[in-house]
């Protein structure tokens, strides 16, 4: 298992600079007052396409060499991490392919080929996703490139980590949320390594606590559990006692953590805590009403864990990473249509 | 009339340091394509209360004395003005009375509430609010703050410029909605001063189009037409040719030009083009797919003009301001509830 350092969330650093944006933080006089902390929202729903996937996404494909990308690039999804691949092939003038399910929704096929990225059709399971992004890797040599379970994008995610500790140097604590594990242990390896006492807390739907039940499982646990039956993303080997996923609101979180992203977060994380899908909701409501930005379901996830009084912060300057924006505005959690 | 210098908006943005944000500034590498220049969101919605009123009413506040100050403030509003003037109250230490409608919305009550202004409620027509205001002064003392039709207010507003020249040295244009007219005779006068080919274009609802109509009228032209009937807030000894607003979705801009907002703007103010209904609820919905921020209807206004091709800006460099982001989540103009 390849491990993620420091030094390559640096690397990582360099090589996004002038590719992605070094996002702003947003803060509400009145959220604080609520909570009685210190809250500061890092806004990586501000990144071109609208997601901190850019970060890892950019960082593997600007690490490959020029013969490593020949043939360009492929990944297979459903989200935001298809769209990020394609934009960063294409800053880098290669092509890119991205196997999507035959059922993904046209706002998300019309992101992909925004950013010129090449859309490969296939049934609508995980089986046909694998199979076609194999099959493309195997016949045209192009690289592939894992939305988590990769180093290279674990290092890009882990940049997050770099702007917060350099933006606040009085952080007291880090909420992220936990779908597949590459920006939790990739923002818990950076501030372990550059300031420990600084918490990282990841934060998952209870509906989908793959992450928390195998954070909390005993030392040595390995995968045991089957594979989930229809992840939103592909799995990986899988570590830990993982659950099939069950429907929860957050998408963007229903994937798997793989061995390598659970292990990382079972070394640097501090805890991994669940919420309720009314306290997401209900989260989500309360960032718009408030921070005025777009912040879809899973990006509410961390601040769902203060509103239900899952963490006790009171006093303390905490960061909390809202992943992304993307949000269908005809479908909105809160509305009856 | 009392005019508005150069150096009276210098003088709020350093009273403003450290009580109003410095805004960011929002690009969408796929909006630029669409549109072949480059487009800088300022974004003040992102203010505290969400909207750039915070500039002017807190510019006013502090250049108060403490005599002047000794009973309060006191203003009438149903929208933003009011949450922005007992936020800059409480900041200075002092009370605010808000003259609100009865039939204003509970958001709106909420967010004045929320910053500690007192509301005093009133019949909900124009002349009671401007008959319970001036009560109010006459009785207790306090300081009235208009909405625009006040030289600091204006000055307050003014500030959206300083940072966007700083922040933009090679800017070309710079777009903003038009109400009242303190934001846009502000930014003119700002710019004007310090950047003369930047050019500043006001955009107003065509069905509220007073600011247009005057802009363009023959010169001389004094307030003849009547008052509007049901303007948002209240109109001050009106300017040009002043219909009676038409209803309109951009609820922010309802209000009428003064003699003294109207005059700036004239002097200062390269053009003013309107836009249509349909294609401010369209600019509404691209802007939050876009850039993942939430602007309300008035402040789509600008990018509408984009949207209805009446600016020819290929090539350039345009900064849009992006004035508020107060919406009711359940009544999107889109939806169909």
């Amino acid at each position: 298992m390849a491990d993620v350092s420091i030094e390559d969330i640096r690397a990582a650093q360099e090589r996004l600079a002038g590719r992605v944006r070094r996002t702003p933080l947003l803060t509400d006089e009145l959220l604080d007052a609520r909570h009685g902390a210190q809250l500061y929202f890092k806004c990586e729903n501000l990144q071109p396409v609208g997601a901190f996937k850019v970060r890892g996404a950019t960082n593997a494909v600007f690490a490959l060499s020029d013969g490593e990308l020949r043939a360009g690039v492929v990944t297979h999804s459903s989200g935001n991490h298809g769209a990020a691949v394609a934009r960063a092939a294409r800053l880098r003038g290669v092509g890119a392919r991205i196997v999507m399910p035959e059922d993904t929704s046209a706002a998300k096929i019309e992101a992909v080929r925004a950013y010129g990225g090449q859309i490969v059709p296939c049934a609508p399971t995980l089986a046909a996703r694998e199979a076609e992004a194999a099959r493309l890797v195997a016949e045209t040599g192009a690289a592939f490139i894992h939305p988590y379970d990769d180093p290279r994008v674990i290092a890009g995610q882990g940049t997050v980590a770099l702007e917060l500790l350099e933006d606040l140097p009085q952080l007291d604590c880090i909420l992220c949320p936990v779908g597949g594990g590459g920006l939790t242990s990739g923002i818990a390896v950076a501030v372990k390594a550059l300031r420990p006492q600084v918490r990282v807390i990841a934060v998952e739907p209870a509906a989908a606590d793959d992450a928390c039940r195998g954070f909390h499982a005993a030392p040595g646990t390995a995968a045991t559990a089957p594979v989930p039956a229809v992840p939103a993303i592909a799995p990986v080997p899988a570590a830990g006692d993982v659950p099939a996923p069950r429907t929860t609101v957050a998408d963007g979180l229903r994937a798997t953590v793989s061995e390598r992203t659970l292990g990382l977060m079972r070394r640097y994380v501090d805890d991994v805590v669940t919420v309720s899908e009314e306290g997401i909701v209900s989260a989500m409501r309360v960032l718009w009403k408030h921070l005025r930005t777009i912040v879809e379901a899973s990006s509410s996830v961390p601040y769902a864990a203060l509103l239900e009084q899952r963490l006790q912060l009171a006093g303390q300057r905490v960061a909390i990473v809202i992943t992304g924006g993307n949000v269908d505005l005809d479908r909105l959690p809160w509305s009856r249509n």
